[in-house]
């Protein structure tokens, strides 16, 4: 059994706000909580993201920039957008990198005596491949100061295995992540300038389990390109664990990754022209692309859902923004943001007046609230909505970051906003192929994209 | 991808109410906010909860009151317990109920033309058995006003069929829960008043699927006893459905459950002295009964996990308790509350004074925070430290309800304190066989007895 009746008085906040407020600001509060009202009962009662998920994961599945399924994703899209009767769908066309995994997989690590042992990997997004298989010793790294001092003759014709983990202190899982993700981005440049033959990388996971997670990664024209992988932590763990007891094992790694020729795709955008503002634009985005091992869809099918059902439910509630609000669908978010890119480029060039620009992109989790990039009194303007967002557990608006997709509309608009959520589970499976539609639940999917759509009816009324 | 600095500047809100307090408090908030912090790394880096869980709900599973489970809960629960190196564990005798499931339940729509159709049914827990099949006609109600009104001979020797939906809008899913709960509880009276045979009610769960929520119910003695079953909401759907096509369409039932003799139990607690007043106690607890279905995980495997975590927190982290802090695993919340009952009974008896209860009941899911049923001064006061909890995302402090097991200490207690989570999940898996261990997300379970150990830890500082 749980409390029957517990939290909901936390309404209340709102109406202490109001009653210090004038009279014509009580109205207009009010009348914004009954449309917020408005635009929760749409979504919880008539929801149509969560179906909408269910194709895009379910039809298409995992749909990495290039490959045929992400054009699979663009076509849908379009044809969802285009039912919604928007005053406006069409696509911008962009050009892709298309890297390919190939054939999955294997890694052994070899000890001295006895039999192999299989590790769970996989190449990190844009690795080059092996070329076979490559089979070296390893030597194991937890900071970056250990790389560096380290001679060279230790590293050259090796595998660097970068073992740092995930700080499980961090409240927040993205802190974590951002922290320990260079290991990833950096580690085959770094493990090549010291003479390494590739990197091995502890997956980006706070779960102990037998995901390898993927992920992109660089290379320096100027370093030689080795291949790099990601380990599961369960793998990461063992290898770190045989290592101590024999130092000369070897590791076995096939990988046929490969970069192809770059591909012609689409941004996909879809429209409602503003009833006062037309010209003044409010974005709303996630991101088509996935990586490929599995549906991509908390990362990131939830977003691109919740920001089409931003207008759905703007046109269900009758609530006619009265600034211009476009969801997009960015392409290639994952391996090189080039739909981000292209949709600041195409905005800049037609001299489009942009107010705002919300990026959903942490998973498809019961709401939290909002972090805001942007001047202190528009950081400031979007905190006084707070109070409204109190009856639905989503008012933490914060300093914040907007996200990859909108960032380079940064300087072209006020305000960048990231929609934040629960974020617990969110790398247990992120670049996994534990990343399904199962994961997802209905009602954290549809608060999350009522939760949006009431943040940019605000802020299609009010400006910024 | 997802943001890497999000929202950890949250934390300044401790700083900015630190700032306008005097030196001396400014001193003691900074100590606490040091110590909550401890109490928070030693949960995320060496917590035991989801151990001891995957444990009670591997090793044990389902544990209804009675059963030869729930006495291996009580053994395990002592001896997990003494593990703590506690001042003192103990059981305390209690008599419950026995009641028992038997068989798999059966159900068939029998349409007048065609094949019977299976329902995914359970018994309602207390209810009779149907003594062999029960086959009768149904009529659907959605409203109490609608029973009431109609003749008795339609009712005369069907089954009721109550299919009001759980409320989709309710922000909270445990109001909803509350809402549409009275089907289950009254059902079967109500329906045998108007001379029914027997109750099938709509499962409460807001998902659409075809698992069957048990959950307790009522007779009363003066009504004929019928039997009562849940339907899955899939199954209520379809019957519905086929029921508007023909009327005439009959189920059968056929469920062997049955209460048989009471049987001796047990609540188990463990205690840690207080330093300075070891007369006041501060009670923590979570229910160690479950329904048969499944393993019992997030009701209440994580609720027991997450209070004994409580006092190993406060051991570990050196923050020995100024007041007793005892964690109570209560038997019988399910169908009885007897180990609720008896607690306070003997508290009282003991002339015990209690100071605070808290209660883990909502699921092991992300920490929101605390409700608090107590007088208004109690309650502002532990709102103030709201501000701590902030860094963890566990600010929300409002009037609440404590719970049932805490319930009988009302008048005995300053504060009775539901600890809350995230809800939204829970009753799409409460009193069903999904209600198992991989359902539960470490670290949300740690995060949440880490919130509980810093509430406690407050409490047995400040008293209340």
């Amino acid at each position: 059994m749980i409390p029957f009746f517990s939290r909901w008085q936390a309404a209340l906040g709102f109406a202490l706000l109001s009653a210090t407020a004038p009279a014509a600001a009580q109205t207009t509060a009010k009348t914004d909580s009954i449309n917020i009202r408005k635009i929760y009962d749409q979504a919880l009662l008539h929801g149509e993201s969560y179906e909408n998920l269910r194709q895009l994961t379910g039809k298409i599945g995992g749909r990495l920039s290039g490959s045929p399924q992400a054009q699979q994703a663009v076509d849908w899209g379009k044809v969802t957008m285009e039912k919604l009767g928007l005053d406006r769908v069409y696509l911008q066309e962009v050009m892709v990198p298309h890297w390919v995994r190939g054939a999955k997989e294997k890694a052994q690590i070899k000890p001295a005596k006895g039999k192999g042992i299989d590790l769970n990997v996989c190449a990190l997004g844009g690795s080059v491949g092996t070329n076979g298989k490559l089979r070296a010793g390893v030597v194991e790294i937890d900071t970056w100061a250990e790389l560096e001092a380290m001679p060279a003759e230790k590293v050259k014709g090796k595998f660097v295995f970068f073992n740092r983990p995930m700080n499980p202190t961090f409240i927040e899982t993205g802190r974590a992540y951002g922290d320990a993700g260079d290991q990833r981005r950096r580690g085959a440049i770094e493990a090549a300038k010291k003479g390494a033959v590739g990197a091995l990388v502890r997956s980006l996971s706070l779960a102990h389990d037998d995901f390898p997670h993927t992920g992109t990664m660089a290379y320096d024209e100027k370093v030689t390109k080795v291949p790099a992988a990601a380990l599961s932590t369960n793998g990461a763990d063992e290898l770190s664990h045989l290592l101590k007891a024999d130092p000369g094992l070897t590791v076995e790694l096939e990988m046929a990754c490969q970069q192809l020729p770059e591909v012609k795709s689409f941004n996909v955008v879809g429209e409602i022209k503003g009833s006062k503002y037309p010209d003044e634009i409010i974005t709303v985005g996630g991101h088509l692309d996935s990586w490929d091992l599995a549906q991509g869809a908390h990362d990131d099918g939830t977003g691109c859902v919740q920001s089409m059902e931003v207008l759905r439910l703007l046109k269900a509630t009758g609530l006619r923004p009265e600034r211009t609000v476009r969801a997009v669908l960015f392409m290639n978010e994952e391996n090189g943001t080039r739909g981000g890119n292209k949709y600041a480029e195409l905005a800049k060039a037609a001299g489009e007046k942009h107010v705002a620009a919300m990026e959903s992109d942490g998973g498809g989790f019961t709401p939290r609230g909002f972090g805001v990039e942007g001047d202190p009194a528009v950081v400031a303007k979007v905190q006084q909505w707070s109070p409204l967002f109190v009856p639905y557990h989503s008012e933490e608006i914060s300093v914040g970051h907007g996200g990859t997709d909108i960032g380079p509309l940064k300087g072209q608009v006020k305000a960048l906003i990231g929609y934040e959520c629960d974020d617990q589970r969110y790398f247990d499976i992120h670049h996994t192929a534990a990343d399904t539609f199962d994961k997802v639940n209905r009602r954290e999917l549809e608060l999350g994209g009522a939760s949006m759509a009431s943040l940019i009816y605000l802020i299609s009324k009010y400006g910024l």
